[in-house]
Protein backbone atom coordinates (compact mmCIF):
# COMPACT_ATOMS: atom_id res chain seq x y z
CA UNK A 1 0.00 0.00 0.00
CA UNK A 2 0.97 3.49 -0.68
CA UNK A 3 0.64 7.06 0.68
CA UNK A 4 -1.44 9.39 -1.65
CA UNK A 5 -3.12 12.86 -1.91
CA UNK A 6 -6.14 13.10 -4.04
CA UNK A 7 -5.96 15.67 -6.23
CA UNK A 8 -8.84 14.90 -8.59
CA UNK A 9 -11.77 13.27 -10.30
CA UNK A 10 -12.31 11.35 -13.52
CA UNK A 11 -15.56 11.51 -14.80
CA UNK A 12 -16.36 8.79 -17.05
CA UNK A 13 -19.32 8.03 -19.51
CA UNK A 14 -18.21 4.05 -20.86
CA UNK A 15 -16.79 2.20 -18.09
CA UNK A 16 -17.48 -1.17 -16.22
CA UNK A 17 -21.14 -1.51 -14.63
CA UNK A 18 -18.68 -2.12 -11.30
CA UNK A 19 -17.87 1.44 -11.35
CA UNK A 20 -21.18 2.67 -11.03
CA UNK A 21 -21.73 4.90 -8.27
CA UNK A 22 -18.44 4.91 -6.79
CA UNK A 23 -16.00 8.41 -7.05
CA UNK A 24 -13.05 7.50 -9.30
CA UNK A 25 -9.85 9.42 -7.36
CA UNK A 26 -7.24 10.81 -9.08
CA UNK A 27 -4.47 10.05 -6.22
CA UNK A 28 -0.91 11.32 -6.36
CA UNK A 29 1.39 9.22 -4.91
CA UNK A 30 3.78 11.00 -1.55
CA UNK A 31 7.09 10.77 -0.82
CA UNK A 32 8.46 10.06 3.05
CA UNK A 33 8.50 14.27 3.73
CA UNK A 34 4.71 14.53 1.78
CA UNK A 35 5.98 15.72 -1.11
CA UNK A 36 4.09 14.64 -4.13
CA UNK A 37 6.43 11.82 -6.03
CA UNK A 38 7.51 12.62 -9.47
CA UNK A 39 5.51 10.04 -11.91
CA UNK A 40 1.73 9.88 -12.94
CA UNK A 41 -1.08 9.54 -10.49
CA UNK A 42 -3.51 6.65 -9.74
CA UNK A 43 -6.69 5.91 -10.61
CA UNK A 44 -8.52 4.49 -7.46
CA UNK A 45 -12.15 3.80 -6.72
CA UNK A 46 -13.39 6.02 -3.37
CA UNK A 47 -14.44 2.87 -0.53
CA UNK A 48 -13.86 5.52 2.34
CA UNK A 49 -15.30 8.71 1.11
CA UNK A 50 -12.38 10.35 0.58
CA UNK A 51 -12.19 14.18 -0.72
CA UNK A 52 -10.18 16.24 -2.59
CA UNK A 53 -6.76 16.75 -0.60
CA UNK A 54 -7.12 13.87 1.62
CA UNK A 55 -4.33 12.06 2.48
CA UNK A 56 -5.24 8.42 1.77
CA UNK A 57 -3.76 4.66 2.11
CA UNK A 58 -4.17 3.13 -1.37
CA UNK A 59 -4.42 -0.49 -2.13
CA UNK A 60 -3.13 -1.63 -5.06
CA UNK A 61 -3.52 -5.04 -5.81
CA UNK A 62 -7.15 -6.13 -7.88
CA UNK A 63 -8.29 -8.49 -4.90
CA UNK A 64 -7.67 -5.58 -1.99
CA UNK A 65 -9.08 -3.30 -4.40
CA UNK A 66 -12.36 -5.31 -5.20
CA UNK A 67 -12.57 -6.22 -1.34
CA UNK A 68 -12.65 -2.75 -0.27
CA UNK A 69 -15.05 -1.22 -2.81
CA UNK A 70 -17.56 -4.35 -1.86
CA UNK A 71 -17.30 -5.82 -5.57
CA UNK A 72 -15.65 -8.53 -6.36
CA UNK A 73 -15.14 -10.38 -9.70
CA UNK A 74 -14.71 -7.01 -11.37
CA UNK A 75 -12.25 -5.06 -13.25
CA UNK A 76 -10.91 -2.96 -10.05
CA UNK A 77 -7.42 -3.12 -9.37
CA UNK A 78 -6.98 0.38 -6.89
CA UNK A 79 -9.15 1.60 -3.90
CA UNK A 80 -8.61 4.08 -1.84
CA UNK A 81 -8.95 2.29 1.62
CA UNK A 82 -8.43 4.73 4.27
CA UNK A 83 -7.91 8.43 5.23
CA UNK A 84 -4.50 9.19 7.08
CA UNK A 85 -4.94 10.98 9.80
CA UNK A 86 -1.46 11.19 11.01
CA UNK A 87 1.80 10.32 10.26
CA UNK A 88 4.46 9.61 12.86
CA UNK A 89 8.13 9.78 10.77
CA UNK A 90 11.16 9.16 12.64
CA UNK A 91 14.38 11.25 11.24
CA UNK A 92 15.26 9.10 7.78
CA UNK A 93 18.61 9.83 8.28
CA UNK B 1 -6.01 1.81 -12.21
CA UNK B 2 -3.81 4.23 -14.62
CA UNK B 3 -4.79 7.56 -17.05
CA UNK B 4 -3.60 7.01 -20.32
CA UNK B 5 -4.08 7.99 -23.84
CA UNK B 6 -3.99 5.49 -26.80
CA UNK B 7 -1.66 6.67 -29.45
CA UNK B 8 -1.55 3.01 -31.75
CA UNK B 9 -2.66 -0.27 -32.72
CA UNK B 10 -0.89 -3.42 -32.63
CA UNK B 11 -1.48 -6.20 -35.16
CA UNK B 12 -0.49 -9.54 -34.30
CA UNK B 13 -0.59 -12.82 -36.40
CA UNK B 14 0.52 -15.11 -33.68
CA UNK B 15 -1.86 -14.67 -30.96
CA UNK B 16 -3.37 -16.62 -28.12
CA UNK B 17 -7.30 -16.99 -29.48
CA UNK B 18 -8.48 -15.06 -26.54
CA UNK B 19 -7.25 -11.81 -28.01
CA UNK B 20 -9.37 -12.57 -31.33
CA UNK B 21 -11.84 -9.98 -32.26
CA UNK B 22 -10.43 -7.60 -29.67
CA UNK B 23 -8.27 -4.75 -30.43
CA UNK B 24 -5.14 -4.28 -28.93
CA UNK B 25 -4.75 -0.67 -27.96
CA UNK B 26 -1.10 0.55 -27.13
CA UNK B 27 -1.65 3.16 -24.44
CA UNK B 28 0.79 5.91 -23.33
CA UNK B 29 0.20 6.67 -19.29
CA UNK B 30 -0.27 10.56 -19.01
CA UNK B 31 0.89 13.02 -15.85
CA UNK B 32 -1.31 14.78 -13.62
CA UNK B 33 -1.19 17.47 -16.24
CA UNK B 34 -2.13 15.29 -18.90
CA UNK B 35 1.53 14.99 -20.47
CA UNK B 36 2.65 11.82 -21.43
CA UNK B 37 4.60 10.15 -18.78
CA UNK B 38 8.62 8.91 -20.13
CA UNK B 39 8.60 5.42 -20.70
CA UNK B 40 7.21 2.91 -22.54
CA UNK B 41 3.30 1.86 -23.43
CA UNK B 42 1.47 -0.32 -22.46
CA UNK B 43 -0.55 -2.68 -24.05
CA UNK B 44 -4.10 -3.56 -23.25
CA UNK B 45 -6.93 -5.40 -25.11
CA UNK B 46 -9.96 -2.84 -25.11
CA UNK B 47 -13.32 -3.06 -23.55
CA UNK B 48 -14.70 -0.20 -24.23
CA UNK B 49 -14.34 0.30 -28.10
CA UNK B 50 -12.06 3.19 -27.32
CA UNK B 51 -9.99 4.42 -30.30
CA UNK B 52 -6.93 6.52 -31.26
CA UNK B 53 -6.86 9.97 -28.78
CA UNK B 54 -9.33 8.80 -26.48
CA UNK B 55 -7.64 9.15 -22.52
CA UNK B 56 -8.91 5.66 -21.10
CA UNK B 57 -9.02 4.02 -17.96
CA UNK B 58 -6.60 1.29 -17.76
CA UNK B 59 -7.23 -1.46 -15.61
CA UNK B 60 -3.49 -3.33 -14.94
CA UNK B 61 -4.31 -6.49 -13.57
CA UNK B 62 -5.13 -9.79 -14.57
CA UNK B 63 -8.10 -10.83 -13.14
CA UNK B 64 -9.56 -7.61 -13.75
CA UNK B 65 -8.26 -7.40 -17.17
CA UNK B 66 -10.34 -10.70 -18.05
CA UNK B 67 -12.83 -9.94 -15.99
CA UNK B 68 -13.06 -6.65 -17.97
CA UNK B 69 -13.20 -7.98 -21.57
CA UNK B 70 -15.26 -10.87 -20.38
CA UNK B 71 -12.75 -13.55 -21.12
CA UNK B 72 -11.40 -15.25 -18.06
CA UNK B 73 -8.83 -17.84 -17.36
CA UNK B 74 -6.90 -16.07 -20.48
CA UNK B 75 -3.19 -14.51 -20.83
CA UNK B 76 -4.70 -10.74 -20.87
CA UNK B 77 -3.17 -8.45 -17.89
CA UNK B 78 -3.86 -5.24 -19.10
CA UNK B 79 -7.45 -4.07 -20.64
CA UNK B 80 -9.03 -0.47 -21.19
CA UNK B 81 -12.06 -0.45 -19.13
CA UNK B 82 -13.13 3.48 -19.19
CA UNK B 83 -13.03 6.12 -21.51
CA UNK B 84 -12.22 9.52 -19.83
CA UNK B 85 -14.63 12.46 -20.11
CA UNK B 86 -13.20 15.10 -18.11
CA UNK B 87 -10.41 14.90 -14.72
CA UNK B 88 -11.13 17.98 -12.31
CA UNK B 89 -7.88 18.92 -11.01
CA UNK B 90 -7.24 20.90 -8.30
CA UNK B 91 -4.11 22.52 -7.13
CA UNK B 92 -1.15 19.83 -6.61
CA UNK B 93 1.42 22.33 -5.00
CA UNK C 1 10.15 -9.06 -1.11
CA UNK C 2 12.38 -6.54 -0.36
CA UNK C 3 14.33 -4.78 2.88
CA UNK C 4 13.42 -1.71 4.38
CA UNK C 5 13.93 0.04 7.22
CA UNK C 6 10.25 1.50 9.76
CA UNK C 7 10.54 4.77 9.71
CA UNK C 8 7.27 5.68 10.74
CA UNK C 9 3.48 5.34 11.82
CA UNK C 10 0.20 6.25 9.94
CA UNK C 11 -3.13 6.29 11.86
CA UNK C 12 -6.28 6.04 10.19
CA UNK C 13 -8.99 6.89 11.29
CA UNK C 14 -11.84 5.77 8.15
CA UNK C 15 -10.08 2.76 7.49
CA UNK C 16 -11.13 -0.91 6.82
CA UNK C 17 -12.01 -3.27 9.59
CA UNK C 18 -9.38 -5.67 8.58
CA UNK C 19 -6.65 -3.24 9.53
CA UNK C 20 -8.07 -3.26 12.90
CA UNK C 21 -5.06 -4.10 16.18
CA UNK C 22 -2.58 -3.52 13.31
CA UNK C 23 -0.05 -1.04 13.30
CA UNK C 24 0.53 0.66 9.95
CA UNK C 25 4.37 0.59 8.94
CA UNK C 26 5.57 3.46 6.51
CA UNK C 27 8.89 1.95 5.29
CA UNK C 28 12.04 3.32 3.40
CA UNK C 29 12.67 0.77 0.78
CA UNK C 30 16.57 0.07 1.40
CA UNK C 31 19.84 -0.04 -0.94
CA UNK C 32 22.14 -2.88 -1.57
CA UNK C 33 24.52 -1.06 0.68
CA UNK C 34 22.03 -0.65 3.05
CA UNK C 35 20.98 3.38 2.36
CA UNK C 36 18.04 4.79 1.53
CA UNK C 37 16.26 3.97 -1.74
CA UNK C 38 15.36 7.01 -3.70
CA UNK C 39 11.10 7.15 -3.89
CA UNK C 40 8.25 7.06 -1.63
CA UNK C 41 8.04 4.54 1.46
CA UNK C 42 5.70 1.75 1.24
CA UNK C 43 2.78 1.30 4.18
CA UNK C 44 2.63 -2.29 5.43
CA UNK C 45 0.65 -4.09 7.96
CA UNK C 46 2.45 -5.38 11.14
CA UNK C 47 3.14 -9.02 11.38
CA UNK C 48 6.34 -9.45 13.57
CA UNK C 49 6.04 -6.48 16.07
CA UNK C 50 8.54 -4.36 14.19
CA UNK C 51 9.26 -1.07 15.65
CA UNK C 52 10.41 2.13 14.78
CA UNK C 53 14.38 1.57 13.18
CA UNK C 54 13.82 -2.30 12.86
CA UNK C 55 15.18 -3.42 8.98
CA UNK C 56 12.47 -5.55 7.73
CA UNK C 57 11.58 -8.22 5.19
CA UNK C 58 8.39 -7.12 3.25
CA UNK C 59 5.89 -8.87 1.17
CA UNK C 60 4.69 -6.91 -1.48
CA UNK C 61 1.78 -8.55 -2.75
CA UNK C 62 -1.61 -9.29 -1.40
CA UNK C 63 -2.79 -13.10 -1.21
CA UNK C 64 1.34 -13.32 0.77
CA UNK C 65 0.64 -10.27 2.80
CA UNK C 66 -3.03 -11.40 3.50
CA UNK C 67 -1.90 -14.61 4.48
CA UNK C 68 0.96 -13.51 7.09
CA UNK C 69 -1.16 -11.12 8.91
CA UNK C 70 -3.78 -13.99 9.23
CA UNK C 71 -6.46 -11.87 7.81
CA UNK C 72 -7.48 -13.94 4.28
CA UNK C 73 -10.05 -11.84 2.18
CA UNK C 74 -8.79 -8.05 3.27
CA UNK C 75 -7.51 -5.68 1.42
CA UNK C 76 -4.19 -5.59 2.38
CA UNK C 77 -1.52 -5.92 -0.34
CA UNK C 78 2.06 -5.43 1.67
CA UNK C 79 2.86 -6.59 5.00
CA UNK C 80 6.23 -7.00 7.40
CA UNK C 81 6.84 -10.40 7.59
CA UNK C 82 10.49 -10.42 9.11
CA UNK C 83 12.67 -8.76 11.46
CA UNK C 84 16.73 -8.96 9.53
CA UNK C 85 19.51 -9.49 11.79
CA UNK C 86 22.32 -9.94 9.84
CA UNK C 87 22.71 -9.17 6.00
CA UNK C 88 25.75 -11.08 4.60
CA UNK C 89 26.86 -9.21 1.91
CA UNK C 90 29.70 -10.06 -1.01
CA UNK C 91 31.70 -7.47 -2.94
CA UNK C 92 29.17 -6.63 -5.52
CA UNK C 93 31.49 -5.26 -8.08
CA UNK D 1 1.31 -6.47 -21.26
CA UNK D 2 4.34 -4.29 -23.01
CA UNK D 3 6.39 -4.57 -26.10
CA UNK D 4 9.70 -5.59 -25.98
CA UNK D 5 12.09 -7.56 -28.84
CA UNK D 6 13.65 -11.11 -28.28
CA UNK D 7 17.58 -10.38 -28.04
CA UNK D 8 18.88 -13.68 -26.72
CA UNK D 9 17.80 -16.92 -24.86
CA UNK D 10 19.47 -18.43 -21.66
CA UNK D 11 19.80 -21.75 -20.66
CA UNK D 12 19.25 -22.66 -16.99
CA UNK D 13 20.27 -26.32 -15.74
CA UNK D 14 18.77 -26.18 -12.42
CA UNK D 15 15.15 -25.41 -12.81
CA UNK D 16 11.90 -26.03 -11.96
CA UNK D 17 9.92 -29.07 -14.40
CA UNK D 18 7.51 -26.84 -15.54
CA UNK D 19 9.90 -24.94 -17.20
CA UNK D 20 11.35 -27.88 -19.80
CA UNK D 21 11.04 -27.71 -23.47
CA UNK D 22 10.16 -24.06 -23.84
CA UNK D 23 12.21 -21.69 -25.01
CA UNK D 24 13.31 -19.13 -22.09
CA UNK D 25 13.92 -15.55 -24.17
CA UNK D 26 15.75 -12.20 -22.96
CA UNK D 27 13.38 -9.55 -24.13
CA UNK D 28 14.14 -5.55 -24.43
CA UNK D 29 11.13 -3.87 -23.59
CA UNK D 30 10.83 -0.61 -26.13
CA UNK D 31 9.35 2.57 -26.09
CA UNK D 32 6.94 4.08 -28.21
CA UNK D 33 9.20 4.69 -31.31
CA UNK D 34 10.61 1.53 -31.36
CA UNK D 35 14.22 1.68 -29.45
CA UNK D 36 15.11 -0.49 -26.33
CA UNK D 37 13.42 1.20 -23.13
CA UNK D 38 16.33 1.81 -20.77
CA UNK D 39 16.21 -0.75 -17.47
CA UNK D 40 16.26 -5.07 -17.30
CA UNK D 41 15.36 -7.37 -20.15
CA UNK D 42 12.12 -9.83 -18.92
CA UNK D 43 12.94 -13.47 -18.83
CA UNK D 44 9.71 -14.87 -20.28
CA UNK D 45 8.43 -18.65 -21.60
CA UNK D 46 7.75 -18.80 -25.15
CA UNK D 47 4.07 -19.47 -26.18
CA UNK D 48 4.42 -18.57 -29.84
CA UNK D 49 7.57 -20.02 -31.20
CA UNK D 50 9.25 -16.33 -31.10
CA UNK D 51 12.69 -16.00 -32.50
CA UNK D 52 15.82 -13.42 -32.10
CA UNK D 53 14.90 -10.54 -33.42
CA UNK D 54 11.20 -10.73 -33.00
CA UNK D 55 8.68 -8.13 -31.57
CA UNK D 56 6.84 -9.65 -29.27
CA UNK D 57 3.57 -8.60 -26.38
CA UNK D 58 4.40 -10.08 -22.99
CA UNK D 59 1.88 -11.16 -20.64
CA UNK D 60 3.56 -10.08 -17.15
CA UNK D 61 1.21 -11.37 -14.73
CA UNK D 62 1.57 -14.87 -13.14
CA UNK D 63 -2.05 -16.46 -14.05
CA UNK D 64 -1.76 -15.08 -17.86
CA UNK D 65 1.39 -16.17 -18.51
CA UNK D 66 0.93 -19.93 -17.08
CA UNK D 67 -2.39 -20.13 -18.93
CA UNK D 68 -0.35 -18.83 -22.31
CA UNK D 69 2.01 -21.66 -21.80
CA UNK D 70 -0.40 -24.15 -21.08
CA UNK D 71 0.50 -25.02 -17.45
CA UNK D 72 -1.50 -24.00 -14.59
CA UNK D 73 0.38 -24.10 -11.18
CA UNK D 74 4.07 -23.63 -12.05
CA UNK D 75 6.32 -20.77 -11.47
CA UNK D 76 5.77 -18.74 -14.54
CA UNK D 77 5.40 -15.05 -14.61
CA UNK D 78 5.47 -13.20 -18.05
CA UNK D 79 5.36 -15.14 -21.21
CA UNK D 80 5.84 -13.88 -24.89
CA UNK D 81 2.15 -14.47 -25.99
CA UNK D 82 2.23 -12.49 -29.46
CA UNK D 83 4.41 -11.70 -32.15
CA UNK D 84 3.38 -8.34 -33.25
CA UNK D 85 3.02 -8.03 -37.12
CA UNK D 86 2.71 -4.21 -37.69
CA UNK D 87 2.57 -1.24 -35.01
CA UNK D 88 0.24 2.12 -36.15
CA UNK D 89 1.10 5.02 -34.07
CA UNK D 90 -0.09 8.34 -34.21
CA UNK D 91 1.47 11.92 -33.47
CA UNK D 92 2.34 11.35 -29.88
CA UNK D 93 2.54 14.89 -29.56
CA UNK E 1 10.99 -13.21 -14.80
CA UNK E 2 14.11 -11.99 -13.86
CA UNK E 3 17.62 -12.02 -14.33
CA UNK E 4 19.44 -11.29 -11.10
CA UNK E 5 22.93 -12.13 -8.75
CA UNK E 6 22.95 -13.23 -5.69
CA UNK E 7 24.99 -10.90 -4.24
CA UNK E 8 24.44 -12.28 -0.20
CA UNK E 9 21.70 -13.64 2.24
CA UNK E 10 19.90 -12.27 5.14
CA UNK E 11 19.16 -14.17 8.61
CA UNK E 12 15.96 -12.90 10.02
CA UNK E 13 14.91 -14.41 13.89
CA UNK E 14 11.17 -13.24 13.78
CA UNK E 15 9.33 -14.42 10.40
CA UNK E 16 6.99 -16.57 9.13
CA UNK E 17 7.41 -20.19 9.55
CA UNK E 18 7.03 -20.88 5.55
CA UNK E 19 10.62 -19.61 5.48
CA UNK E 20 12.36 -21.82 7.92
CA UNK E 21 15.12 -24.06 6.22
CA UNK E 22 15.11 -22.11 2.80
CA UNK E 23 18.04 -19.44 2.58
CA UNK E 24 16.88 -16.16 1.85
CA UNK E 25 18.66 -14.63 -0.69
CA UNK E 26 19.66 -10.87 -1.72
CA UNK E 27 19.84 -10.58 -5.29
CA UNK E 28 21.21 -7.94 -7.63
CA UNK E 29 18.58 -7.39 -10.82
CA UNK E 30 20.99 -7.61 -13.96
CA UNK E 31 21.02 -5.58 -17.17
CA UNK E 32 20.97 -6.89 -20.47
CA UNK E 33 25.27 -6.88 -20.47
CA UNK E 34 25.33 -8.50 -17.49
CA UNK E 35 26.06 -5.49 -15.03
CA UNK E 36 24.48 -4.33 -12.03
CA UNK E 37 21.10 -3.02 -12.21
CA UNK E 38 20.71 0.23 -10.23
CA UNK E 39 18.02 0.00 -7.73
CA UNK E 40 17.61 -1.48 -4.62
CA UNK E 41 18.40 -5.72 -4.44
CA UNK E 42 15.39 -8.49 -3.83
CA UNK E 43 15.15 -10.63 -1.66
CA UNK E 44 13.95 -14.46 -2.58
CA UNK E 45 13.64 -17.72 -1.46
CA UNK E 46 15.78 -20.57 -2.62
CA UNK E 47 14.14 -22.87 -4.43
CA UNK E 48 17.29 -24.24 -6.19
CA UNK E 49 20.22 -24.27 -4.03
CA UNK E 50 21.60 -21.12 -5.22
CA UNK E 51 25.14 -19.64 -3.73
CA UNK E 52 26.15 -16.32 -3.72
CA UNK E 53 27.87 -15.04 -7.33
CA UNK E 54 25.26 -17.54 -9.15
CA UNK E 55 23.31 -15.88 -11.61
CA UNK E 56 19.72 -16.85 -11.35
CA UNK E 57 15.89 -16.74 -12.88
CA UNK E 58 14.03 -14.85 -10.30
CA UNK E 59 10.00 -15.23 -10.16
CA UNK E 60 8.68 -12.35 -9.26
CA UNK E 61 4.55 -13.29 -8.51
CA UNK E 62 2.83 -14.79 -5.18
CA UNK E 63 1.51 -17.86 -6.69
CA UNK E 64 4.61 -18.73 -8.63
CA UNK E 65 7.07 -18.17 -6.09
CA UNK E 66 4.75 -20.56 -3.47
CA UNK E 67 4.90 -23.07 -6.03
CA UNK E 68 8.28 -23.01 -6.95
CA UNK E 69 9.55 -23.56 -3.19
CA UNK E 70 6.23 -25.71 -2.38
CA UNK E 71 4.71 -24.13 -0.18
CA UNK E 72 1.43 -22.78 -0.84
CA UNK E 73 -0.70 -20.59 0.92
CA UNK E 74 2.34 -18.95 2.77
CA UNK E 75 3.90 -15.12 2.83
CA UNK E 76 6.08 -15.81 -0.33
CA UNK E 77 6.52 -13.44 -3.46
CA UNK E 78 9.65 -13.81 -4.62
CA UNK E 79 11.86 -17.32 -5.19
CA UNK E 80 15.14 -18.02 -7.18
CA UNK E 81 13.40 -20.64 -9.56
CA UNK E 82 16.59 -21.26 -11.79
CA UNK E 83 20.33 -21.45 -11.86
CA UNK E 84 21.61 -19.61 -15.57
CA UNK E 85 24.18 -21.59 -17.25
CA UNK E 86 24.36 -19.30 -20.41
CA UNK E 87 22.42 -16.26 -22.07
CA UNK E 88 23.10 -16.09 -25.71
CA UNK E 89 22.39 -12.48 -26.67
CA UNK E 90 22.41 -11.44 -29.97
CA UNK E 91 23.30 -7.59 -30.99
CA UNK E 92 20.91 -5.39 -29.05
CA UNK E 93 21.11 -2.28 -31.80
Amino acid sequence: MILGRVVGECVASQKDPSHEGRKLLMVQPLTLDGGDQPGPPVLALDAVDAGIGDRVLLALEGFSAMTAVGRPNSPIDAAAIGVIDTVDITDPA
